[in-house]
């Protein structure tokens, strides 16, 4: 059984930006010893965009990645990885898809409900990988404040369905859960 | 004695926006046991907050929740409601305070030393929860740049004065206060 | 030898804006017992700059500190210092520094591993102070993306050559480098 294989059954890393937070969860999921599927949710927008994706996504292969894209339906994307076999799955990052959800016009709750319905019933390991956003000043424009409400929130549901999550900060992990503390 | 029953004094819980800390501190709260005093420092500018206030109010009360409204002067409410009797009094947020601190013109240094020197006279416990905001890029705004520097300080004395102090993510804690390490 | 009386080689204190960082640092060179600098990496580009420089130089130096001023050759100045003789160096802060260099035109990455190359040859001990900047919502403008980009990265390359890393919030340290985590 994956899960044997795995100290986790669904992490969640989170982060701010360059924190190193992909690069752990990298290490978590290779750690298990299993296939490794990177489930990337970035939408390349432009030639810049497509050109670092590709290169990325060829640095992973190297590593023995396999790399789906899925800028959206990820919910559909994991439930069919899973079936598949026995492997761990990366989906980095939930920042980018919740971005693509919002931007799609479509109700973030709903979809974030729907993503972490899908976690129980998943047959092998899974390590997400998402932004701390919330730690500034309130934005002004009205679109960054909904977002990073919903980001919050995401964060939230994410790491209560998960059974380990680890902060980064300058490529150094905070085990947030299982917690420390005993009492 | 209201304090035995806590196992905390003053304890601050700190984190981002939509970090879970506001229901991170209510737990905290509820499990002295003691008659909950919730002091809410929103101030209700339009419809839609006055809306917002009346829900939240509306759902305390029905887990048992007392709720105070006092944008301004904290210090007095809280030596106050101290005075009445045996409770734990739950601040939330000292970042909305000091927002309304700083929009009246007021002293924000004089006034966070204020409400720090009612701590010691409170006969019972009490929690706060404030923002981090001082995790971005530097704000391009003035006013942003003053208000980060204030809620750090703001921050660092409350950190100081309490005993107990809690950052929180993901809805997650790291306890700060007292210290995991012991050298 | 210098480093028998510190408890670390090279230290690195992280956290958002006035979160306490610098004064953490402070104690940190303190505890060494060694011979205090200071290297103050800010760049007085008005009066009002030029006066709050005075004046902090002025209170370090009533605690025992030697203050150097180097806004760019941060390399350099770690390398002289260090072969003078027996002290413990705080450079405060890299976050300043990395402004310095971008705004001079330098190539980041480069200037990065020229800093992060000089600290094995060190004699004595280091506590580099540096911000955490990129856990708010992504900046509209594009230099800022830039700088928390190559921030992040500085942190992170700081953080490996370091064995003490310290995350500083309202004040109170979470260390991240030795881990807490034995396994």
């Amino acid at each position: 059984m994956a899960f044997d294989r795995a100290r986790f059954r669904h992490a969640l890393v989170i982060g701010g930006a360059r924190s190193g937070k992909s690069r752990f969860a990298e290490r978590l999921a290779a750690a298990t010893g299993l296939a490794k599927v990177y489930v990337a949710t970035a939408s390349a927008w432009d030639d810049e965009m497509r050109a670092k994706i590709a290169r990325h996504k060829e640095d992973r292969q190297g590593a023995g990645w396999r790399t789906i894209e899925e800028p959206l339906d990820l919910a559909g994307t994991l439930c069919r990885e899973a079936a598949a076999g026995e492997r761990v799955l990366l989906v980095d990052c939930l920042t980018l898809w919740l971005t693509n959800v919002m931007l799609d016009g479509r109700d973030a709750e709903a979809e974030c409900e729907g993503l972490v319905g899908t976690l129980p019933g998943l047959a092998g390991p899974a390590v997400f990988v998402s932004n701390e956003v919330g730690w500034g000043i309130v934005p002004e424009n009205a679109l960054a404040r909904a977002f990073r409400d919903a980001q919050g929130r995401l964060n939230q549901r994410m790491a209560e369905a998960c059974d380990r999550v680890v902060l980064v900060a300058a490529g150094l992990p905070v085990v947030l859960k299982p917690s420390a503390a005993a009492g």
